[in-house]
């Protein structure tokens, strides 16, 4: 798969239509978020809506327990399907499936041919499996054309990283790229919605903080290592760093923050570090997309910032928000970086993960449709 | 000053009546919190408060704006006085003034021959000023006797570390002392009544996280040095220790977090580290007090473990509790600490510091009565 | 049942030790409030702890997921047994049990001859069964004559309200005593504790209100009556009042508050009203017990007052505190009310019922053992 | 003052251009809420920011303290001026001035022909002053004809309901219209963006709730009065209705939630309630504004709604949201109201006013410009 000529981008099927596509595990926290981003979305048209078997048969509106603004009122009359690709025929799938399920049923779904953005760790760490934000290593998508030879699928998994990797690798990619981030320190403080619905009861989070998060520290340690890697030779090369990380789940409604202390190969001042950061753009392919955001990173000045709550909207919930570049007494450098956890860290990040993909002509030239 | 024969203790004063205590500014969050703690106190009784001038001559429940708990009757109806050591005579003074008026107004205190409890941040640094959490370093406070000299004092002040640092330092300290700590990466978790009242305003706390409190990352690289560090010919030698702290506010009442990777001369394993956590009593002459707790360190088994909300009450307020000790990728070993930041990091800690020196003789040795 | 004359109090089994008790439900909120309220208690000691199939056999600590502070080690070695009055023996019984279990289980204990204090809602309404705070309707107990000859039970069962439907009697009790109620308003705002653990998704209540909890209402609404009303040729005659009530979640842990607009047979001044809460005792026998409140009901003078945070704990969680006493445009007077939900509202509230009962000899005189 | 037929409607400047207009207090809270309404407003444009002498003389951006989500660099760049009407050109002025500066700076800028659509109390009550939410009570604007004349002002003064008074106002229109609102029992749950920056300390809220908002009960009591009232003969007569109300103050951000107790004239059954919620427009003129929601009411289904985090951004904000609509055991019905203080209570609400006044020629035909 190489670039196609900007002229080439069919972002819509050929006949002119949106894209149908199929939300998986829609009622849940993040398939919530996948209906509140694709609300209006000029390429892609919510057609199939699925959910475990509790929920089948029952009106999107009827199984939804929870949501957080307004439903549209198509979306709301859908009715809602079994995880299985025998019912749900969209050639694009979004998963919102839990690891336990993804890992039979995504892979259904691949091998009847549909193209499927994940949110599980289940194919994360795969060698074929790209582990992508566009802007960061969008390059990993070539991994593709190595995972149909490799699984023989018609169809394809691409998968998101976990929202606390997220918003991690976002931040220090700039920096990697240019400088070479060899340590990581990473403490986090995440919202609930980290955690799903009904997630994280209230009692454990009102007036407290929980300084552990089941499995959340081998993630941040194992995939940032990879999403920071190289495309070489049909395969990713790992990045050379050692990350250690403290995670924690605060009284946040959205918005994971973590603290950094990082070490680089060739150590730059703040100043440096500040300007890198501001000019970055990340890999040209995922900008000015429809869920692209203007500033892919933003350095905030404020002494304070960034806040989940004033800034975890910053680009409709797609910018990383980065802060208090300063010295560190350990390592080279010490930052703050927050963003959505449940846009730029799951949904928002699949669904523009499947925008780089259309416009790419990934799936024409795949004959999904 | 030797530590007196355990038998020569003498804990009320020559007549058997309680010590009477002053405190300063009394009504705000930290001065509550003396209220609190000197409750039915063995050794001292509340004899004074003072405030600022907008409060002298109100009673101290018409003051006090906000009140956690019932107050007792005697202390509701004293009336406030100034901060003036020509108005407050009790010897003992607790001062919970903040540094821009402690600075002149403790000294006038120790000048006028009162031991002065301080917890600003004023005198922390000051070499011949003793920075104390007694079980840690109650060794320092043999710094009085040089203070005096120097100063001219008939009094003294004695100061207590910064509240997020004491919880750091209590979560080190037994380490040190066996290891060797070498290396500090920090990142808190800090409760919104370490700011006082009216401090942190709602609306930047509810569903959010602050990054940043002023001045509180160099108060933990500096003060943790001279606290851990030795005595020796009448000073203190600071430890030798690299510390870079992240500091964070986040919606928690009481009870500062604090998430620590550490470096140490000789690398301890998961276990002799927690068995020395757990062997610790330290200094002895700070033990079996009045505010003393069962457990001056605790180290807990859950794997999310410890909370603010569940645990920061331990021993009324004076346990550090300790959880998740384990390995780090890039330095030794990870741990989460946790304190009462009010009790043990501020009011309880000061009292406790006058109970040691009561305890070992100091105020009837210095004719301070 | 007569009260026996003080001297005959018999606090203690006849040997002299104190009371075996067992907690039904030990491991969920309420069961673990009844662990702290019964800690160092000086008639009961908590001699068996039982839980639902799924902890049987482990120990109490294991087993209870959320503990607010410390446990202390005898009850956390507890070995949970089944909720079944073949397996615990202890004559009284403390029970957490929920709605859909308790009707059969407590029943069962009762048949069994030990005299169980619930807190579900599956007697409460029944005739013969007692509805008691103790000192608003202690009269109310006498009615367990009657239930055990209708039951034929050897043992009894007395029932605690529902949380927010204690804070408004316990509230209005002395006002209806002397003016007559007629007609309340009242509107809730509820802690989470109240729906047990994990009770309330942390989603659905941060920076939230929930204008609904299930079947809340009418139990006020038919609760409030019983309880205010007169024990009468063995039997309770309700109190003819008109209650309407508006009942709310909030991010609250520990504390209900009610509003309430009231109208009275003959109007109080809100001077008349002050003085009448503050100079209520409430039914003598429960006064001066291990778990008597100093004050049964607290009148705050701040005209913010009261408050969940501040004054739950008042009277160690016993007390209720009222404030804001005003006229009403609609109705006669507006106040304020508030209690700890989980301490006055369940668990304390019925250590306080067992405690009247058997101060009064009830467990030797039915040969309860 | 008549409507204008709706060809005549001048929605801009003769000359084509957007109103300019300026903002008073522009760094407030309600202040911020302005500016995010009107970014990119169609018919307003953001001219002039003003606010106390403290901050007169820095950019914008340098002087907001707390900005919820993005600044518009335009807005970011604008330096602020002092509040007064020989600095501020522009003809339309939103003022989010506290009420003891608005008295008189409010009236200078009538004085000195603007429009001034008011967030304080100040003129509220004023019998010439009309107190409007469009779609309540937008024929109260003919107010503003006997206003000039009374106060021989070129300018006007159009005032907004407090916040708290808007939500239930708007609930109750469509009611009162048809069967008649006679008594009302409201309580309150609001948030703490109504209390301005800083506002309440988080050490009030956290985990509490404050039943007491000054002057916040007395508020509704009379403006509920006023603004369901008739024009008739130049004057307000306020609607016959007891009110009584309790206030409080809650953790939440955004959002204020009213239950309310309702009697009528003609008590409606629970489906014709609904029913005429769901039907109710509003006044003609106020609908298909650029700040028109599509819902002016909107009716909730579900048995726990609406509630504040997951309503009160509905139609942008201005859209009351309602449910739980059932009988009431002492009045005819009960229900639950909903909506966002600070944008359908403040900002959103005088926006909406200007877009009203507007849009029928009101500048136009006063020469204001």
């Amino acid at each position: 798969m190489t670039l196609p000529p900007p002229e080439s981008i069919h972002a819509r099927q050929p006949n002119g239509q949106r894209w149908p596509v199929a939300i998986l595990a829609a009622t849940g926290a993040v398939g919530q978020a996948f209906i509140r981003t694709l609300k209006d979305h000029p390429w892609f048209e919510i057609a199939e809506v699925a959910a475990s078997e509790r929920s089948v048969g029952k009106t999107y509106m009827e199984a939804a327990k929870w949501m957080e603004g307004e439903l549209s009122q198509d979306v709301g009359e859908l009715v809602l399907t079994a995880c299985d690709p025998a019912q749900v025929k969209s050639p694009i799938v979004f998963s919102a499936l839990d690891a336990d399920v993804a890992t039979v049923t995504e892979a259904a779904f691949a091998r009847a041919g549909r193209v499927v953005f994940s949110n599980a760790k289940s194919y994360r760490m795969e060698p074929d499996v790209p582990l992508v934000i566009p802007e960061v290593n969008g390059e990993h998508l070539a991994l593709l054309a190595h995972q149909r030879k490799t699984r023989g699928w018609t169809g394809a998994i691409i998968t998101n990283a976990n929202c606390s990797t997220t918003v991690v690798a976002a931040a220090l990619a700039p920096l990697h790229e240019k400088f070479g981030v060899n340590k990581v320190f990473v403490a986090t403080m995440q919202a609930v919605s980290g955690a799903g619905y009904p997630g994280v009861p209230s009692l454990d989070i009102l007036g407290n903080v929980v300084p552990y998060i089941g499995d959340e520290e081998p993630k941040i340690e194992r995939e940032l290592a990879k999403m920071l890697g190289k495309f070489e030779n049909d395969a990713i090369v790992h990045a050379p760093m050692i990350v250690t990380a403290h995670t924690n789940r605060v009284a946040v409604e959205n918005g994971h923050t973590a603290v950094l202390s990082i070490g680089f190969d060739r150590k730059p001042t703040v100043e440096e570090a500040i300007e890198t950061l501001r000019n970055w753009k990340g890999y040209a392919p995922s900008l000015g997309l429809p869920t692209s955001p203007e500033h892919v990173v933003f350095v905030h000045d404020g002494a304070d910032q960034p806040q989940p709550r004033r800034h975890a909207m910053m680009g409709r919930g797609m910018t990383t928000s980065i802060g208090r570049v300063r010295e560190c007494k350990l390592l080279d450098l010490r930052m703050v970086a927050m963003s959505h956890n449940v846009i730029r860290g799951a949904a928002g990040g699949s669904v523009l993960n499947a925008e780089v993909l259309v416009s790419m002509g990934f799936l024409s030239e795949t004959g999904v449709q």
